[in-house]
């Protein structure tokens, strides 16, 4: 039985007790939305050295990196030190998204090498077979994509994206909105290639059941991939998307009853005044499923900051609702990220997690900025870099020579406010005795 | 005769035409903003080689930089090597907040160098000019506090910071709240001090006319400083805070009476959901006077990385109705900004602002994007960078060798989404033909 099917049984699962005691839940709570496929129990039965995490209603919002080589760097080294970078910075997850190399090896030691849950796009490596082979996507047969799905859940990933909703009426949908930036999703636009050429449904929707009974062999999450998502601010929250959406909806109750956990991603490039929207007609849609965005960036012309135009759509968005944001990097629209690209897109993501948590109710965010807000009352310098998000960089920006308590850093010297403030109270309660 | 007298008396201002015409508005339109004080024209009588710009009502969101010496820090060079940065960056005005040094001759080089409107916060000098004389903060005497007030305005600063908010009744609210962080604005701090230690009202508040008349023969504008705001999530949108706001308010409305304008300064450290709140009440309050925030920060644990949590808090307050935003950079609470942490927070509040604009109806914002997404679908790399916020980087980012218009960036390479939906679409045209 999958975790699902044992929360819908009233079964309490080691798995959500591991869970739940993380979250500050009970495991009765926990086992409830897991039932109601409000939140969803990551975990692995291969990959059994990964962290156990629930993402959903009542959770705190989780962060993921993306990684991966492509055909033009295909580092196997690189990667994996992006891996570590990664999950030292704090994601809570990692997707291998690798489409150069030898794809096998790579996701093999990333998941041997990762504490936490992978996930991947297998058809990332039906599409690269095919191509290598010489020939196009539209080539591409549904049984070899099937069978690269069911290799990379052998393999241990704990969740893989899958456009089941990119169907000939939804890409239909995507053509008569005519939009700026059509596809911009590797995987949508190869379905769309696909389904345009053979004039033949996408198989991922058309045997979804087959799907399914992969995704349950092996407990794997399916996150259903939106490979309609706009593009640009000016393509946001269109007929396509919307239509795609529909369909996910109706793929995730199909999931649930068939004993399969999923989770639905979104967009992508939102303005600040869709973001609200977005969320409400996703939880709508899918019964509350999980939401997981990338991003979504605010604007289109942040080159270079992408991961600062996510994390303002980020926050916005898990304060909205969403449960789980995936990092945008630096190098977004322009090259595959760096590792210090990718520190800085999970640190980047996590303030805007935890910039929602304070608001969503999470106690222990509220509690960490408020041990915060002491630590700088009594001017320790060493605790405030312990409690920041990432303690190496603030100790480096504190300077070479770490300050004592009581003193004052080089911003205000003499005029920090809070030594000022802290004497002139001391000098008053003087007086009044 | 100042700019809001010659609007008030309905005549349309050189001033006022240059400001508009940059912000696409009709003379009219801005001149009856800044009648009503819902719009300030920051130029200079003086610094007659600073732009001419509105800020306001209607207006493109504007963002500010601080620079500036401290007693532990005080190298002229490295403050004007920031100068440059910031204008180059694209910061609509720059903030001298110096406290070290020789205060006068970095303020008129500062001024002399700049092509932006130059702000300052005059009661440092005035505080520092005490302590270095050996004598405490309590010890300022009021006339010295005008007299630098004055000197800076004859120097040619376009905007003051005067925290006339933070009075007896105010400070005595902020003791009785019980806050974690007490005070943690400079100006606040001294005047709480200087209130608390000589039993008597803030000079800035008991003789407000006599700023009045300073800021009215120099026509500069009037920050009137939010020397009480909160200084971590605890302590936002609090009583104290509020108090202080209140006067702000009336002492807005008597400026505008006397001919002088005003901007209000606001918080700070503030949760994702009290910052549209924020922003309506300052607007009520003030009669919809120009909101100037610091960040606001939505997190106070994001140390070394707050120009972030200072842009998803601007994006929110700019989208709320705030019309300035105050940078807030990577060294913020740990020591003096570096150049390259100024070029950062320029770009992060940029950012914020420009996702703002997109939904505040500034046509402009949303056409920049719409050519972005257009360079996007026709793989325009040299497009894309110019049209990016920090074209440098973006070219930067791209690499050595610029990409030529059609190749992939190496992301995604030949699996490149943009590419393959062209290419579909193509295909299906001649397989209709």
């Amino acid at each position: 039985m999958t975790q699902i099917e044992k929360a819908l049984a009233g079964k309490i699962t080691r798995e959500v007790r591991i869970a739940a005691k993380e979250e500050s839940l009970s495991p009765q709570t926990l086992s409830s939305l897991v039932a109601a496929g409000r939140a969803v129990v990551v975990h692995n039965k291969i990959h059994l050295h990964c962290r156990t995490l629930a993402i959903g209603e009542s959770t705190r919002t989780k962060v993921n990196a993306n990684i991966g080589t492509s055909e033009k760097a295909s580092d196997l080294k690189t990667e994996l030190k992006k891996l570590r970078i990664a999950v030292e910075a704090g994601a809570d997850t990692v997707m291998d998204l690798s489409t150069g190399g030898n794809l096998d090896k790579i996701r093999r030691e990333i998941i041997a090498a990762s504490t936490v849950a992978i996930g991947t796009v297998p058809i990332y490596q039906a599409a690269r077979e095919v191509t290598d082979s010489g020939k196009t996507i539209a080539d591409m047969s549904a049984s070899s994509l099937f069978e690269v799905i069911e290799k990379h859940c052998a393999d241990g990933v704990s969740f893989i994206t899958v456009h089941c909703g990119v169907t000939r009426s939804s890409v239909d949908r995507v053509r008569k909105q005519g939009r700026i930036l059509g596809i911009v999703s590797r995987g949508g636009a190869f379905l769309c290639r696909w389904i345009e050429s053979n004039r033949r449904e996408n198989p991922l929707y058309e045997d979804y059941d087959k799907l399914l009974s992969i995704a349950k062999k092996y407990d794997v999450v399916l996150s259903l991939g939106d490979g309609l998502r706009p593009g640009c601010i000016a393509d946001a929250t269109d007929r396509g998307q919307i239509e795609e959406l529909i369909l996910l909806g109706e793929l995730a109750r199909r999931a649930r009853k068939s004993g399969v956990q999923v989770i639905i991603e979104g967009p992508g490039h939102v303005p600040l005044d869709q973001i609200e929207a977005n969320v409400q007609v996703q939880k709508k849609l899918t019964d509350g499923a999980p939401f997981y965005v990338l991003g979504p960036l605010v604007t289109d012309i942040a080159c270079g900051y992408d991961h600062i135009a996510g994390a303002i759509g980020g926050a916005l968005a898990a304060q909205a609702g969403a449960d789980f944001l995936c990092y945008v990097t630096a190098s977004e629209h322009l090259r595959l990220p760096t590792p210090e690209d990718v520190r800085e897109g999970v640190i980047a993501s996590r303030i805007a997690a935890h910039a929602a948590d304070i608001v969503k109710g999470i106690a222990r965010a509220r509690a960490q900025d408020l041990k915060m807000a002491k630590a700088r009352a009594s001017l320790n310098w060493a605790l405030q870099a312990k409690l920041s998000l990432d303690p190496d960089r603030a100790r480096r920006l504190q300077g070479r020579t770490p300050l004592q308590e009581s003193e004052t850093c080089t911003m205000c010297g003499d005029f920090c406010a809070i030594k000022m403030y802290r004497e002139s109270r001391t000098r008053k309660n003087r007086a009044k005795r």
